[in-house]
């Protein structure tokens, strides 16, 4: 069992079900509720109840996706927090992937103004990325993460037990983020994936803390997202218009699906705007390349993209800002690119689908 | 102009205009929303935009009355916001009683997880009671303020120059939280009040500082009300209640209305519990009775008093908790009296109207 602390709040990592019986019988929470969506239920509510047979908890269920993170959801888990009649003494336990975290943090922290709440994030995605932060939240039309508050859980508890309920494209797609971490902040890191030539000979257990170490350096910087925070949004900028210009399509992608691509395509800007060597671009672009499926870009709607970037909440003053890549292992906030250098990192990522980057 | 510090915020007293100004220049923000409702709109916008001539600002405008302090409203305060495509360094300025406050408070602090707000309260009854605290939310299936946050502003400008667009009535409202600070708190306060035998021959300016400063002690000392701000709730436990069942009669009361009753009930309890001595009981009994008409209590609806009561959100295991006087000035927390008390109490008030209180 690992421990790390942030803020006034602990991750514990691992096996983490001895710990987390002991936390709340030693918080004696007045009563204790379970949300969940039907994915987990099915899939992740039988392994928490098998490891904790003596705990008496309500149930608060959703429907799964990303669809149902909205206000109608919100009003369901307020309400059924009033007909448990929970206190501000009782507590939540979040049991699922981002969704279920943002929204479920989100409306524990308004319940009331706000009770304890506990996320037990499932995916790998919501480990290493949603379980630091404090970003809490719903999408509000259509505008992700349009409404939310920044606070933080009593704790939060990562198992890998879980991954052997994710289909093998959502634990690639959670991957995407353990890249970006190693990309933006420790280049011994991501050294040491690039010997990963699958993903089932990775041992998640020791690659998760200092994966989530480094997320912690940028949020306990900077928890309001003023600055250096930024860095964290490394291959965002172009992946987030990616993944709301698939969501509309017949394709979907997941999001470090997108990620991964908007990855690729940031390294080629950090190579025109910042200098990174060449031959870095190539080995972070084979890598992702490897393990990622070469999805497209219809440069027909660039303008589409182009404007997904430009209302990314990061922007100031109208400009779209990048957090690029000097070298492997170190990043810079507030990098400004021109419309035509933007075309070009698409248009770089689309080429190496003829190109062979693979050894 | 007088000046309160609370945590990181500066509560400004008095002729509020050229300090507004120079911090709405100071601070710089992006954009500056000003939300009203349909009273404030026609009766306080005028003086605001009169003050402020060379102000530019978008306005929202909500229906007033506290049946429009809802989730609705909310859609619509968040819809507008991203309509006017405000970012993340907008100031909404909060330009209303409390309503207005707390509802466009809780919009503007989940809005992108948060932007500036201004709180520019214009009853008497907001200013000295949700102008410090930092008290936000909306109401939800009926119960008062179910979902919020506790979040401060940017700064509050408190100007008694709004009370000439109050009703009489409305200021004898806000009256009662004045009174009851000076209960809980400050005996010398509670001695010059009760010089005053008409409202019209207060001078508010110098009676506000003192009092804000009273609700001030009691909120730094317990940001999160986990114990002593439930001072504050001196008359609030039978007062919100008789405020409760009144709501869904052909006489709904106001709030301070309310709350006086509530205070005569809970002076008499306070006698019972904490030995207040008799001739404080008739002191207060008197003066609230001067002030404030006399609505006797339907006592064949004992059982939703107390169901009301039971619901209170401070309440722990169950136990109705009260704040009560030991002696005028001064307060006791976690009070729990018999449902037979509460009975007599209640009794007590109902009994006034047919004795000669006042001299």
């Amino acid at each position: 069992m690992e421990k790390i602390q942030v803020h006034d709040y602990t991750i514990f990592v691992g096996n983490i079900w001895p710990e987390l019986k002991l936390f709340l019988e030693t918080r004696q929470f007045e009563q204790t509720i379970v949300l969940v969506d039907d994915h987990t239920a099915t899939h992740c509510l039988p392994v928490f109840q098998a490891a904790l047979p003596e705990l008496s908890f309500e149930l608060i269920r959703v429907p799964a996706g990303e669809q149902h993170k909205n206000l109608n959801s919100c009003q369901h888990i307020w309400s059924s927090l009033f007909q448990l009649g929970a206190g501000r003494k009782a507590v939540m336990i979040n049991l699922g992937g981002g969704v279920i975290g943002d929204m479920g943090g989100f409306c524990a922290s308004t319940f009331k103004r706000g009770m304890s709440f506990i996320q037990i994030p499932t995916t790998l995605l919501s480990q290493v990325d949603a379980s630091v932060g404090g970003k809490l939240g719903i999408d509000f039309l259509d505008i992700k993460n349009g409404i939310g508050v920044f606070n933080n859980p009593e704790a939060v508890f990562i198992d890998p037990v879980f991954y052997k309920t994710l289909p093998a494209r959502e634990l690639r797609s959670g991957y995407a983020e353990v890249i970006k971490h190693s990309l933006i902040h420790d280049p011994a890191q991501w050294e040491s994936l690039r010997q990963y030539k699958k993903l089932e000979d990775i041992d998640w257990a020791s690659l998760l803390v200092p994966s989530l170490k480094i997320k912690q350096h940028f949020v306990e910087k900077d928890p309001r997202e003023k600055g250096l925070r930024k860095a964290l949004n490394f291959g965002h900028t172009i992946g987030h218009a990616v993944e709301g210009v698939a969501l509309n399509s017949d394709h979907p992608l997941l999001h470090g699906e997108a990620i991964a691509i908007g990855m690729v395509c940031e390294t080629f800007l950090s190579f025109l705007q910042c200098q990174l060597p060449q031959e870095e671009v190539a080995q972070i672009s084979r890598y992702l390349l490897g393990i990622y499926d070469h999805h497209p870009i219809d440069l027909r709607h660039f303008d589409d993209y182009l404007t997904l970037m430009k209302n990314d909440k990061k922007n100031e003053q109208g400009q779209i800002n990048f957090s690029l890549l000097p070298k492997a292992g170190s990043v810079s906030v507030n990098q400004q690119c021109s419309t035509a250098w933007i075309l070009q990192s698409l248009q770089y990522y689309n080429d190496l689908a003829t190109v062979s980057v693979i050894d």
